[in-house]
């Protein structure tokens, strides 16, 4: 009997199953000063308690993305060991913050699953729950992956396509619990930018850019507890390169963005995104971000952007998105569509 | 007057001594988010607190070896700064769970002497013991190293050398007060495996690899507060290499081993270990293990596993440790054997 | 309108105005650990909550350097992002302990303004004061960097440049409340050398090396929330260099300086530096110090030794600063000056 874990393959999901995933993780104050210490993290909400405190939280919260990548770590053994690749996301939702001190577990549902045409592999949809640990659900969100067949031959399954939506509704955003902006310091928050100084369509370039080292995505995402094997083993690619987890780059590059949106301080809701092309230590990142969309929430005084924000290697011009085509131009990395929280 | 430590030579050694190493150490949430960045640690135990409040503890203990590396790393300077080879360990083990914000000290008493034939160095055995701030012992096991002579001319002392068990006996095996696997969760533990799951002369390919940078081996070193110069310092040796601590390796293997041993929780026993070759920066290294032995404790429910843990870098095929000379083989870096608890 | 931060030029400064900086941080135990990983900090005051305890402190205060990289790092958005050069630091004083919890602010008042003659930059002076969420300042220094300007043809200001000791005077330390040294543990503070050990015009070379990596000098410059685009782009300089934050070498100089000082446990005030030449990721580093004067503080048991701190290059032979025309010798790094607290 192999005491190891295999993985799954396209013909071991069923529609339907709830998959636990292991390891429960508490997460403190040190995972903290690490997102700190590996991503420009500079979003005050998420730095200071008093600055925390002053709009109505009990204490700093973590930072949303650092919750996402818990969360999608664990599904990592369950769900995308024997991925070809990670296709997308939408319908993601933060809802509850999570402090220092609460531990995280994951479960995904199998909610839609087809086989691809050549036979060979799938498409696996799951939607992603996190929990705290008094069963509160934390973050929610669909992703899909396409799944290798272990035996070819197997027979496919009916085909079932989740419907999902091009973005989650401003009605349906979390506002946490006692969040008010109504004392919010733009000095200390490091910009005076409300919602109305921003229009749907402006972009931003954020022009500051950083250098990816081996040490520092690998640290990240192991920290996360993600275990595929492409991050840390430079013997499977011919190349001897390491494939930088893509949720290193959404981190470097949502911090990145602080200059130019340093009061979009909490992420809310994940609309979808693409990893459109791969990312390897010893590159240079920079990030631009387009404003999609402006809504309110039902807190007074607490708006919400809507947000493209594109990662890019560095020499890429800002704002060229897709080429003629209608592919991502060379030189784009990430193209992540988000909510986030704003005073208004 | 020299303020500075030039390390303890042979002759500087008297059987029966205790020495006290500086400096006590405070363990926070820090160093366990490290330790979980540095390593691939995933063991349910460790990384949840409420995972190890099921189990009957009042909160997730720090990792095992991180107490280990922490009481080791004090002893370098007094022990080790002018050490030739670290030879072996023996008799190691863990007395009582360490929690985030206890401090530890150690401290260290010499129970054997060997001058080597040729007159130049000698052969000290210290027992090594480290305490919380209650001045409860927490760890201790015996380690001989190898010490250059700092007076060839120093006349050899009589020597004596301690017997030493070749491992831990089941019953001398401590339990933390408390452990329970009753209500033992094996999906968020990530395995099924219980002892009884497990043969004596089974072994195990844990599969996953890592490739190692200088940047977490230093990290991990100095964390430790490791003050050995050739882990540090590229100057030191002609190739410009910088040799990997040996618990770097150590800790690495052991994470890596969750893929076949999740529920291998607790390390309680270190019976002997051999840092077989160099590790560098840039190496990828993988592991395997061998059931050794399988006991139950006196606790209903815990058992023991013993098990031989080996470190090799990638290409090496698993499960060859030693050539027919008897040398270990090419390719193998560590031999371990502890004893860890495990649902029964 | 631009939403980004262009950084302020000389011109845009006004003698007197005082600039409040983001984002407040509060820092915890997590960043205490990353510190120790980052660099060899063996001070037990900072390791160890139960020494401080003996001392007569609540718990550890978070290393004093790390509280000055803190309150720095603040800074540089509005100081020094289109500085030409970071010249120099007087009357640097530590005015409360920090500790894990406690939430870090930033302000700068321009103290001197002075053109230079060329009319393209100038030379700002800010006294910087960082205050806990008590608002109590815990640190206060007087920095200079040279500015340029955004329009030459901007007219020059009134020159006004601030007289600044050239040491902070004794009187003026600050001995944290409640410090006391009569029960202080040698052996576990690791060395025996009390404030009388030591005589004005000694030199101690400390030994140890080591070898600085990319990944770690970015960890840290972006743990205390440092924009300066050198330390992360790589793409910046046509040599492909990343420079590596000034404070980085003081904090590695100041921890290798344990081995000789290990009971100059607090720095009290920072008399004066310079950074007398770039480093980068590879440079191998050590480090030597002299002793520039010694005093009694207000405080029984707690006296205070002036240290002048030099970061060198490996292989640039130790104690000698400065070449026959007074320009700092080749291989020089750092020269640093500080008090720091010592049992009598």
């Amino acid at each position: 009997m192999t005491k190891t874990n295999p993985g799954r393959f396209f013909e071991d999901y069923r529609l339907g199953e709830v998959i636990v995933h292991a390891a429960p993780r508490t997460l403190g104050e040190g995972e903290r000063a690490l997102y700190h210490a590996l991503y420009p993290a500079r979003h005050a909400l998420h730095s200071s308690d008093a600055f925390a405190q002053a709009c109505g939280m009990p204490a700093s919260p973590l930072d949303d993305l650092l919750v996402f990548h818990t969360v999608f770590g664990k599904t990592v053994p369950d769900i995308s060991l024997n991925a070809v690749a990670n296709l997308g996301y939408a319908a993601g939702r933060w809802l509850k913050p999570v402090w220092p001190g609460d531990t995280l577990r994951s479960e995904s549902q199998v909610i839609g699953l087809r086989e691809n045409s050549n036979g060979t592999s799938g498409i696996v949809f799951v939607e992603t729950r996190g929990f705290d640990q008094l069963d509160d659900p934390v973050l929610s969100y669909v992703r899909w992956v396409m799944v290798r067949k272990r035996d070819p031959s197997a027979p496919a399954p009916q085909p079932v396509v989740p419907e999902l939506p091009a973005a989650v509704l401003p009605e349906d955003l979390t506002v946490p619990e006692g969040l008010t902006f109504a004392s919010y310091d733009f000095a200390l928050a490091g910009e005076p930018h409300r919602l109305g100084d921003y229009a749907i369509g402006e972009t931003i370039d954020h022009v500051d850019q950083v250098t990816v080292e081996e040490a520092e995505h690998m640290l990240a995402t192991r920290l996360w507890q993600n275990t595929s094997k492409v991050h840390f083993d430079a013997t499977l690619r011919e190349d001897g390169k390491r494939l930088v987890y893509g949720g290193h780059v959404m981190s470097l590059a949502r911090t990145l963005s602080f200059n130019g949106l340093a009061n979009a301080q909490m992420i809310v809701a994940l609309n979808g995104g693409s990893h459109a092309a791969p990312c390897f230590a010893g590159d240079t990142l920079g990030a631009w971000s387009e404003v999609l969309d402006k809504a309110e929430t039902g807190v007074p005084g607490v708006g919400a952007l809507r947000l493209r924000l594109v990662a890019v290697r560095a020499g890429t011009p800002p704002f060229a998105l897709r080429d003629d085509s209608g592919r991502y131009a060379p030189g784009v990395l990430l193209d992540l569509d988000y909510w986030a929280l704003i005073p208004m």
